[in-house]
């Protein structure tokens, strides 16, 4: 692609946005529709482009967990398709009004959701990307533009052409889903330069991918970033339940960026909360780095260093620190934490009530595990991402973070005098 | 400035914002109140700084208009001190939940109105905008780092000085609010490389500076470009009311951004509605550029252009089209138009929906004048400016535009299983 090819591309996912962004919610669920069946259709094709990029993966001897993200499978066929007929079962934002109001002249004031209009989404590895985020642009009504990694181009591809066609079926315009079909990078930057024609992009992957799009880009972005997570368990907390909050917050899925990465312990709580859930951990694998006072509690760990607080371990590693106070545990989120998701456990409403207000993330939460940021189990029904970005949105973003909302005004002649 | 002082001033705005954010409403206003005090108070330090820069913008030969935007008078300080004042007695956005919902599994989940965090505005000449920018972030709880025009650096100097200081005097960190003592441009655009430390930009002011700001920044934008507004005139539609909107709309004031500048007329319509609007335009000395079908009804005026139909005059020029249907309307609109504020004049029910519906702008209206696309007009209560980006806020921005929403959760220990 040159730049005139990415120019055009993107001139014409304008143009279909603008058409599709006025279609109504029977048409856009027509072609949800036929996407999902697309999919079941045409299972061997994806199959088989899905197993070039596995191929030339195993040759390039990527690491089991890479090829597995990377293998379509038909119970991931099968989970793409249903995952598209629960974004067709879900209310379509566009057109509704979220608030009304009459001025004294007479004039009525409202504000509509409307699409944002043309949207770039880039991800790496996982070819699933590719159907779950069109299903969400285009029930939005946005048009999309999808670079995915260069790993599974073969399978992103036939998903997107099998998507693509699905859109012309319905009498929609096909170009309202164009796939990005190089792994060239310039290219990538050609088209985020393109702020006349591209709204929005967001980008889902590692931080230097996010880093570059973030550098490269004149469109606004939506980062999806890390997650740098806490749970805070105050003094007088319920000791059972922060124990199971915790553990199921470090160890039942440690590689998400939900994950809590740092645990902070309220110095009056920490002598009969910390060696139990010490334990704990020890007994699911978890490698504790603690602070010197949580040293002196819990035996045979490794100090936590400066770095630790600051890091997302993806994995059973969590650090550990001693804080004097409520005071002192917001200050540590709010210095080290990545303004994702952090949570506290208290039976003290003051507390809890000062946690919600301070903490500067996009979830924060009082009693429950970290892990409950996430668009699906907060009730969104569905999830493009969690933006760490505060503007437009922030944590998990649904369908209705894929609006944006104009105003408009019914009057009766009125002017300005 | 070097390098090192953005990185400073950006930290300290961050950490001043921290804790403006947190603060109290009753605090906020007490610093408004003293904010507006202060104006009137340090009245004659004001006006002579403002001297000086008046006397530099004589001696260079600025024309009046522009001399008479950098003036500061008794009557323009009081407006700033009113406007202040204004804010204040504003409702604080900060802490509101929008929406509350529970899960099946006992969760409560809420969204929580937050500040964004540190805004940098930028703007031109007029020094009010130092107080009335300040005002609207300090009620937000957003930490602010003024770039005013270089013609009014001493007046701006001044107003930032004062107002920091009433900062202070509310127990308020002073650093919340502060001022870009220099003209230099590699200062700005170090600025707007601060994306750790500065969450949003809104440039105010000509093509040229707004282009120059989201060319240079990482940290988004929120434009606030021109706008290129149009009113159609449909077939059937109360003649009388069209020639009142679409004449307020062109003469009121039109060297605004929500004045007219293209009006369409229906083909049925432009028989019996031009020749009698062309006549009340000419005698308030508008000059009409019109397309080939409208100058074989209007006669002596010039052709419009391709060129015409997407310049903003800001004078007393208007472009006119007679066009086939309300299809055809959209579509000029959309062409050509800046997103910005878009009118159709009509009696029927299906047109009007479908042009709210389908024209892509901020601010969309029947039977009303363009000119009311405006914070104040529209009732939220304050203006920041009217963004013409589609992200977070899309036309008038008030107080509500300036802040993010974090997702709050109460639970009782609930975990994933």
């Amino acid at each position: 692609m040159n730049r005139q090819d990415v120019l055009e591309t993107a001139r014409k996912a304008r143009r279909a946005g603008l058409r599709l962004g006025v279609s109504g919610t029977a048409q856009k669920d027509a072609a949800l529709g036929l996407m999902a069946e697309g999919l079941s259709e045409k299972r061997a094709l994806l199959l088989e482009a899905n197993a070039e990029d596995v191929g030339s993966a195993r040759q390039r001897g990527m690491p089991a967990a890479f090829i597995d993200r990377l293998t379509l499978t038909d119970r991931t066929l099968k989970s793409m398709v249903d995952g598209i007929n629960e974004v067709r079962a879900l209310r379509d934002p566009v057109g509704e009004i979220t608030k009304a109001w009459t001025r004294p002249n007479g004039l009525l004031v409202a504000r509509m959701r409307i699409p944002i209009g043309v949207i770039l989404m880039i991800y790496e590895s996982r070819p699933n990307v590719t159907a779950d985020a069109s299903a969400l642009c285009i029930k939005s009504g946005n048009a999309v533009i999808l670079k995915g990694g260069s790993e599974a181009i073969n399978s992103n591809r036939a998903i997107a052409g099998v998507l693509s066609d699905a859109l012309e079926k319905a009498g929609l315009p096909s170009e309202a889903l164009q796939f990005i079909d190089t792994p060239d990078k310039e290219v990538l930057y050609e088209f985020l330069r393109q702020d006349e024609m591209i709204d929005l992009v967001i980008p889902r992957g590692g931080g230097a991918l996010i880093k570059a799009v973030a550098e490269h880009s004149r469109i606004p972005v939506l980062k999806h970033d890390k997650g740098i997570c806490h749970i805070f368990v105050d003094a007088g907390a319920d000791m059972g339940m922060a124990k199971r909050v915790c553990f199921n917050a470090k160890v039942q899925r440690p590689g998400v960026c939900n994950a809590m990465e740092t645990l902070l312990v309220h110095r009056d709580a920490a002598q009969t909360f910390l060696p139990d859930m010490a334990d704990m951990y020890r007994s699911a694998g978890v490698e504790i780095r603690g602070c010197d006072r949580t040293r002196a509690i819990v035996e045979d760990i490794k100090a936590a260093t400066e770095q630790d607080w600051s890091t997302e371990y993806l994995d059973l590693v969590l650090s550990v620190r001693i804080v004097d106070s409520l005071e002192q545990a917001i200050e540590h989120i709010n210095r080290y934490g990545s303004h994702h998701t952090d949570s506290i456990i208290t039976r003290d409403v003051g507390s809890s009530m000062r946690f919600l207000r301070e903490v500067d993330s996009s979830t924060v939460l009082v009693n429950a595990s970290t892990r409950f940021s996430d668009g699906f189990q907060l009730g969104l029904g569905a999830e493009i991402g969690i933006s760490t970005s505060k503007l437009h949105a922030f944590g998990p973003m649904g369908l209705e973070e894929l609006t944006a909302q104009k105003f408009v005004i019914m009057g009766s002649g009125q002017i300005r005098e």
